[in-house]
C-alpha cells in the first residue's frame, strides 16, 4: 500500500495528473497493490483559495506520504505577484522543506520521435543519459543575497555534505547502470566554489573506483550536449548549472513534453513532468500526459524499488507511440492527433 | 596609421595570427593606410621565458595601442600550474586591467557550411545574431570568494554602472542593425542580482524606445538557442550566463573554427578567435585561420569605424569558401583539404 499525495496544480496540471492516476490505478490492479491518493492544492490553485501558493497543510501532507506527484504550477494570472508570493518561491520552499537535494532528469530520445529533434537524427538517436542536478543549495539558496538601488548580489556556496550526498547518489546510480561514466560539470577554472565541488566529487569517487569520472567545464559541457549528446551517461552538477544543462539536454531529445523528473531527498520524493503549466492549452484535452505518466514510472523505480512496475509503464508508453498515437506536441505534420484522454486510454490499455 | 599589438600566444596561435597579419597587410595596401605591428608574449609562451603568463611589459603594450590581436593561450604543458599562475588567471587579469567589459560574439551560420552543424539545416540556415557578454563583473570577479576544507563560495554581484554600460552598448549596436530586437537573459525569478540586472536594462531601454526588448530566463534561453536560433538578433547577458550561452550559440552554427570575437572597453579593445590553442595540431599548418582573420574584420568595424574594410575581409572569406577552400575542421568527408597558409593565400588573393 502506497500513500501518494497528488498535486494537480495549474494549467494543464489537472489533465496530465488525471492521466497519470489512471495509469497508476491500472498498474496497481495488475501488480496487486493498493494506492491511497490524497489530493492537495499548490501554486495558483492554492493562492486563489488561501492567498498562499503553499499552505502548511499541503506541506505537512507532502511530508507524510510515500511520494508526491505534481502536475505543473504557475500561469499568466499569477505572474505579477510580488517575488515572495510567486509560484517560483513556493516551489523553492517546497524543495527545501522536503530536503529534495537531488533532481534527476533523464534525457532520452524515443526512437519513434527522433525526427522531432532540431538536431540531426544521427546525432541524437540512441541518446540516453541522466542528469543529477543539486537542488537545495548553491546560488539558489546562498546568503547573503539582495538588491538595492546601487547593486544586486547573490552567493554561490556549497558545503561538503551537500556535494558528498549528490555525488554519492550519482555514483550509486551509475553503478546500477553497468558502471556508467559520470561527468561532473563545474567552472573550476574560474570559481573557487567549483574547485571545492570538484575536490569533493573526486573524494567520493574513491569509493567507486570501477566508475570512470570525467570533469568538464560548464561552457564546454553545454556545447558538447549539442555536439555529441551520446558521449554522456550520467551528469552530476550544481543547482544553476543543472538548471541550464538539464533544459538543453531535454530540448535536444525533441521530446520535452515526454520527459519526467524525480526530486529526491533522504526522506521525501516528488515526481513531476519537466514541462510547465501551458495555460494556453489548459482545459482543452490537448496536453501530452506521457511526461507525467513516466514520472509515475520513476516513482516506482526510485521510491518503491519496483523496477518491474516501471518497466510495464515504459513499455505501455512505447507501445502507444509505436501504434502511432500522438498528441499535438509530438505529431508530425499530417499525422492524426490524439487527445489527452485518448493517449491515456491507449497507455492504460497496454498495461 | 594603426598601432596593433599582436599576441600569437600558444599552440596554433602563431599560425592563425600569421594568417590574420597577412590579411591585415593586404587591406592596408588596398585601402592605403599604415599599420604598425608590435609583437608580445602572453600565456605559456610568456611563462616559459619570464615565469609569468602576463608580464607588466605586455600589459603596458596592450594599454598603449589601438587594438590587440590575440591568437590563443594555454595547453597541456601549463595545465598543472597553481591556480593563480594558469593561463585563465592571466586572461582574467588582462580583461580586468584593460577594462574590457563587453565581449561581442557573433553567431553566424555560413551558407557554405550549413551542413556542418549538428542541427538540421532548415533550423540554423540564416542564423545571424550577436551575443553581448558582460566580461569584467559578475561571479567571475565578485568578492568574497574562496574555499576551505568545509565549503566553497563565490559572489555574483553587479553594480549599476556595470549593467548600464553593457546594456547601452547592446542597444546602440541593435540600433545600427535596423533596430534589431534585444533579448536580455537572466534568472530574475530566482536571483536578486538578476532582478537588479533586469531593472537596469529596462531603465537603459527607455533611451531606445524604438527597440524591442525581451527578457528571457537563462534556462529557457539555452533551450531556445537550440530550438529556434533564428529568433535572436542581439543577446545581452552577464558574465557566466554569457560564457555558457555564447559557446552554445557558436556550436549550433557548426563553424566554431570560423567565429571571431571582440572584447571592448571604453579605452581598449582586444580581438581573438573563439577557438582555443588546439595543441594537438599546433605547428602542422592545419589550423583554420578564418576566425582570426574575421577578428581583424571586427577590429575595423569596432575600433577603427571602417566598415568598408571589414566588408572586404568578410567578402574575401566568403569568396574563398565559395571556391571550395576548406581546412580540415570544416571539410565535408571526401572534400580536398587546404593548409593554413593555402587558406590564407586564397583570402589574401580576394582582397
Ligand atoms: C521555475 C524555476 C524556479 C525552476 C528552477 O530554476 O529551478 C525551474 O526552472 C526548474 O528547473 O525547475
Ligand atoms: C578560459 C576561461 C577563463 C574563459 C572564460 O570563462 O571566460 C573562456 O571560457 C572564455 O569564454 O573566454
Amino acid at each position: 500500500m502506497y500513500k501518494i499525495v497528488s498535486i494537480p496544480g495549474d494549467g494543464i496540471g489537472p489533465e496530465v495528473v488525471a492521466g497519470a492516476l489512471a495509469v497508476l490505478d491500472a498498474v496497481a490492479k495488475k501488480h496487486g497493490f493498493e494506492v491511497e491518493i490524497e489530493e492537495h492544492l499548490f501554486g495558483g490553485a492554492s493562492y486563489d483559495v488561501h492567498g498562499s501558493m503553499l499552505t502548511d497543510e499541503t506541506l505537512e501532507a507532502c511530508k507524510n506520504c510515500d511520494a508526491v506527484l505534481l502536475g505543473a504550477v504557475g500561469g499568466y494570472k499569477w505572474e505579477n505577484l510580488p517575488h515572495d508570493k510567486k509560484p517560483e518561491a513556493a516551489l523553492l520552499k517546497l524543495r527545501k522543506e522536503l530536503g529534495l537535494f537531488a533532481n534527476l532528469r533523464p534525457a532520452k530520445v524515443y526512437d519513434a520521435l527522433v525526427s522531432s529533434s532540431t538536431l540531426k537524427s544521427e546525432v541524437v538517436q540512441g541518446t540516453d543519459f541522466m542528469v543529477f542536478r543539486e537542488l537545495t543549495g548553491g546560488i539558489y539558496f546562498g546568503q547573503p543575497r539582495g538588491y538595492d538601488e546601487a547593486r544586486g548580489w547573490n552567493t554561490m556556496v556549497y558545503e561538503r555534505h551537500e556535494v558528498e550526498r549528490i555525488a554519492r547518489l550519482a555514483f550509486e546510480y551509475a553503478q546500477k547502470r553497468d558502471n556508467a561514466k559520470v561527468t561532473s560539470i563545474d567552472k573550476a577554472n574560474v570559481l573557487e566554489v567549483s574547485q571545492f565541488w570538484r575536490n569533493i566529487v573526486h573524494e567520493v569517487h574513491q569509493d567507486f573506483p570501477e566508475i570512470e569520472l570525467v570533469d568538464m567545464y560548464v561552457d564546454n559541457a553545454a556545447m558538447q550536449v549539442v555536439r555529441n549528446p551520446k558521449q554522456f551517461e550520467v551528469i552530476v552538477t550544481g543547482n544553476i548549472f543543472g538548471d541550464i544543462l538539464s533544459d538543453i539536454s531535454g530540448m535536444i531529445t525533441g521530446s520535452l513534453g515526454m520527459l519526467p523528473s524525480a526530486s529526491v531527498g533522504s526522506e521525501h520524493a516528488l515526481y513531476e513532468p519537466i514541462h510547465g503549466s501551458a495555460p494556453d492549452i489548459a482545459g482543452q484535452n490537448k496536453a501530452n500526459p506521457i511526461a507525467t505518466i513516466a514520472s509515475v514510472a520513476m516513482m516506482f523505480e526510485n521510491s518503491f524499488n519496483r523496477p518491474e512496475v516501471a518497466a510495464d509503464i515504459y513499455a505501455a508508453i512505447e507501445g502507444a507511440l509505436a501504434a502511432g498515437m500522438r498528441t499535438g506536441d509530438i505529431a508530425a505534420p499530417g499525422q492524426a492527433i490524439s487527445s489527452t484522454t485518448e493517449m491515456t486510454e491507449a497507455i492504460v490499455a497496454r498495461i
